[in-house]
């Protein structure tokens, strides 16, 4: 997607060839910041340390950290020792351990010399095919939208979103995002309702992304929703997903269960963006799903720049606090899943349309 | 209501007999500091700076303001002018002016003379109801509790709140606050989740109320409270209202309608504690209340102490933003209205209860 007219991906190759550049995204929304990463210990520290985050996005630099290692010890040794070192560091990251397997698979069958440009090669085309999922995505997505347009003759698609499942957390285009930035992109007249998403502030992403890419959007409390839809001013929900499981529930950031609730009460389509390595058939229902606590501290400190641009973090709060950072919205409430393999609704065709 | 044990009202007489004490509430969470009114211009600022706030207290101290202007001028001339200065401190504030209006008619038959004492007993008149008011919610929310107490045979009741209907906002006791005061003052095992209530955080005045009197409690983010209803971890939602009209639809805090929602989802009874001054049977339904948009910098700025105790002001978004600040939960998700009549069910009960 775009930032002030320019293309960018949230990951890429400099002109040099062989180094990597990210986003430190631990400065944004506040500062736009390239970082360029030259060795798998400079990648494995930008993963640790949330420089580069987001599930797909910490897959492909990892891979790309693989390959940055290989230029130096293409060993079977040094494959090794470098796939430990990039895994442990967000030890509990799916996509990232898959990623990494993915490469050392590509790449351990060759000869040691060959190794290096087949890694390059492999960490592009875990790239290429995460902007092509998420791009497949957005075309899914697309129809929904200009269905609305149609029926609002002109009027903007007012589209309210929760979390960031944007095209900084992917490598481009993002999955809850890609139907909108397509949509955006065609000319369709577009408002989207950014949901704060406390406690982390996740939306202040996404309003940076839509407002780099120029998408009309407005930031509102995570308390806003209800009264919006009252007000007939929503006309869909689309949010993306930590897991799908095989009954169509859907465990994501915490809050979107209470944006589903009253979106069924207004008879509002709620649609969940469903990349299929999000899809779990191997969990029967969300009750199966364990709901990570996060620290106190999330809920009690909030960060952001001061009058003067310094960095500060208060406290909203010194009483004790308690933050589960995830909850379930049953599959009864979800209109239908936008993935990859097109608009599916219902369980058994997730089943068959992600090969569940 | 306890700070530090030591009971506390939120406007009293000094020891001298004629000065007005308050709080500082500008400065709460984080500091619990007295004030001294002495002139009604003090008064009259400490209204329009937020000094004191809520509708009920903001009344008391106007009246008390009143007599402090008397003191120094009780003729017609003198008592217009006063009225006048103090009903411009919160130009939209219906208890204030209800206030005023009732100190006035109280002394405006009396000699000059008479007046001052006349307008300190009125004033005291007006503290003493408003206790006894919200003590009356309490006693009929109390059996609420002690029946979930009895069900859960010792497990802590868990209630969950949303914004400040607390005693910092009324005289003593506080409107939804009155019968967990009053529970817990009777021994009856209790936990209160406390919705932080973006964007202006009243939830930690909540917090922090409940922190000085003893009663345990966890802010959480104003995203928790459907992922806690599906754990079974509330037992009952009770919140305050700013308006309740004829058909028993309730104008509160924005948010509120999310977690009746999710309330009537999970089988939790949802109350409103309702004092007769905010029941509204002039107006037909929650459709006709005009629903206050306030700044956008309220949800993009928050304000707190550093590490070092500083108050600080952070942006949390540059973003556009809208900020609407109440929302109408319908009256078919309201279980019951908590009043100073006893619990009343249905649009009916409220208006032969509280004589609309």
């Amino acid at each position: 997607m775009k930032i002030a007219g320019a293309h960018c991906r949230s990951v890429w190759l400099e002109p040099d060839g062989w180094s990597v550049g990210i986003f430190d995204q631990r400065h944004l929304p506040w500062a736009v910041e390239r970082m360029t990463l030259r060795t798998p210990d400079e990648a494995a520290h930008a993963i640790a340390d949330m420089a580069t985050r987001g599930a797909p996005l910490i897959g492909a630099v990892a891979a790309y950290g693989l390959a940055l290692a290989l230029r130096h010890d293409a060993s079977n040794e040094g494959l090794d020792r470098a796939v430990s070192l990039l895994a442990e560091a967000r030890p509990t990251a799916v996509n990232l351990r898959w990623a990494l397997q993915r490469v050392r698979a590509a790449v351990a069958p060759l000869a040691p010399d060959a190794r290096t440009a087949a890694a390059y090669a492999e960490a592009a085309a875990i790239c290429d095919e995460d902007v092509a999922m998420n791009r497949a995505i957005g075309d899914a997505g697309l129809p929904l939208l200009q269905a609305i347009a149609e029926r609002k003759r002109g009027e903007p698609v007012q589209v309210m979103t929760h979390c960031n499942a944007g095209w900084l957390a992917t490598v481009d285009w993002g999955t809850a995002t890609a139907p909108l930035y397509l949509a955006h992109d065609r000319g369709l007249p577009l408002h989207v309702w950014v949901d704060e998403t406390r406690p982390r502030n996740q939306g202040a992403l996404t309003a940076f992304e839509l407002d780099a890419h120029g998408v009309p959007h407005s930031m509102i409390a995570d308390n806003a929703g209800g009264l919006l839809m009252q007000r007939g001013e929503v006309d869909m929900v689309i949010v993306g997903t930590d897991r799908v499981t095989a009954n169509g529930d859907v465990c994501n950031k915490i809050g979107t269960y209470l944006k589903a609730l009253a979106a069924r009460a207004h008879g509002i389509p709620f649609y969940v963006a469903l990349p299929s390595s999000t899809y779990d058939p191997a969990t029967p229902t969300g009750a199966d799903v364990p709901i990570e606590e996060r620290s106190a501290d999330e809920v009690r400190l909030v960060s952001g720049p001061d009058e003067s641009g310094t960095l500060r973090r208060i406290a909203v709060t010194r009483s004790a606090a308690r933050n589960p950072a995830f909850d379930i919205t049953p599959a009864e409430l979800v209109t239908g899943y936008v993935t990859e393999a097109g608009l599916l609704v219902g369980a058994t065709a997730l089943a068959a349309g992600l090969g569940g």
